[in-house]
């Protein structure tokens, strides 16, 4: 199973369904930074695996839709309405439609199980909690703002002093998530941001128990290469938050919950200090810039040894 | 001033902009068709109004917007979601726009001020209560459904039995709608339906009570054309709710707030016994297929003594 923010973690789970029985692969995805807009329950990194995975994410945005057309945004924007959230007219029929299940009472986990089907995927992908939780940052100068409008509407370009993870202590896991923890051969932490997408998974009461008891089976993939993040603020945001933006950053910040941690190749060199904290190293081709390196690295997490 | 459901107010004000001074123009527009629906608060009456009327309208279909697509609905059919009401992706950024201001405290009102700015009106349109009233309708062997289920679900083909305002009571009128009744030259009641697009504008505690007092400068247009509904279900509504499906049955209808009652030249022969009840009767060409018959009517109802 692997534990899931967005993007990063949308294309290894391309790889991985490659290679593993999909039967067996649960995805437990990340919903801090779900947000109520314009009336509507968006969840962007649920969205993101679903789009990815089944290869309707658009090649040239890197999130929402192929074919995606902005009318809707259009009209609020002669409106004078809130336009800093850019919401596709194809994407907006699955925030309806999540909306409108929600408001009959069925839990996310119920439909994002419709919203997978629909597309033809046959893994399991689950929120990791039904429950509200929103990941909340504290920016220089402003306080603390959601994720979106820290990650969106600022474009993460305000310095941040703190994240918390509003509501975390009252959710539950999502029915099925504690359960993938305990029985899962393999646990993986997808190169996802640490301090805003794996963090509030970890918040979830009980995960983390989880993953500490569990620690020997979990992989972690660094999202740090060669000192920067792929993409987004990790980079910035570990250092902010008082690590150091580098693989061994993240082998700290994980050193609790992970028993294995693959780098890239070039950062082998960081491969002794990795071990020193107890997580062993092991360094490959990370950077999924195509199908093959792709599922080389899906193949290289679930048998990290070989 | 003009009291109006959709369409076919919609259209007599596509005349009434062109013959009277648009600064005195007021429309207050029912809200009993409201619905929320996928978390959208949706507003057909107002919507229609305002598109008509800045020329924006389909043609084709007479409701929603020219150029609009469809890419959010079929996202939603993908997903086995509620598609019985089909809403455009142009629309859809007018229903974003309103749930979103109306969710940060601004009234309804309000927000149909910035719409119909954005569209270049330049006339007064105010929803008759900026609180919540929903138009209910008693249809056979299903009990209660809201309107939109009867109009558009059922696509206005079950007998109705009764039609209720649900918390019309608790309703306040909106900031100038009794200003408006109580100092207009004019008060037209236009050819909407009486039981289901006018009735939920009476049933706004004072209104009722202001047509009343202003009768004799209340001019009704009827919706009944040759004991034909124009478009809907106005016929079937009349019979169903104990009147005639007429001109007369429409006079018995408005017989308390009516001084006027301007019917097509088809039912000029109708005319002596509406002015047995005390309503003067006129006769006029009412189908408003062209724009030239569409000013003549509104010019015939602000001045109907000439």
């Amino acid at each position: 199973m692997v534990l899931c923010g967005g993007v990063g973690a949308a294309r290894l789970l391309t790889g991985l369904v490659d290679v593993v029985d999909r039967a067996e692969l649960t995805a437990i995805v990340n919903v801090g930074d779900d947000m109520e807009l314009h009336g509507l329950h968006i969840s962007p990194d649920l969205d993101t695996v679903v789009y990815t995975v089944s290869g309707q994410v658009s090649r040239e945005r890197g999130w929402g839709l192929e074919g995606e057309t902005w009318q809707a945004m259009d009209m609020i924007r002669r409106y004078g309405g809130a336009d800093w959230f850019s919401l596709g007219d194809r994407d907006l029929g699955t925030h309806l439609f999540r909306t409108d299940r929600l408001s009959q009472g069925r839990a996310l986990h119920e439909v994002t199980g419709d919203i997978a089907r629909a597309w033809g995927l046959d893994f399991t992908i689950l929120p990791v909690t039904d429950d509200r939780l929103r990941t909340m940052v504290t920016v220089a100068g402003e306080g603390e703002i959601t994720f979106q409008e820290y990650f969106v509407r600022r474009a993460h370009s305000v310095p941040v002093s703190a994240v918390r993870f509003d509501g975390a202590e009252r959710t539950r896991p999502a029915p099925g998530v504690l359960e993938a923890l305990s029985s899962a051969d393999r646990i993986v932490v997808a190169p996802s941001n640490p301090a805003v997408s794996i963090d509030p998974l970890l918040a979830v009461p009980g995960v983390a128990d989880e993953l500490r008891r569990r620690r020997d089976v979990v992989v972690g993939v660094s999202p740090i290469v060669g000192g920067k993040a792929l993409k987004g603020p990790a980079d910035r945001l570990l250092v902010e938050l008082g690590r150091e933006a580098s693989a061994l950053g993240v082998a700290q910040w994980y050193q609790e919950i992970v028993g294995t941690l693959v780098v890239d190749r070039v950062d082998e060199a960081l491969c002794p200090a990795i071990e020193n904290l107890g997580i062993r190293a092991v360094a490959t081709e990370t950077i999924m810039a195509e199908p093959g390196v792709t599922r080389a690295l899906a193949r290289r997490v679930i048998a990290p040894d070989r």
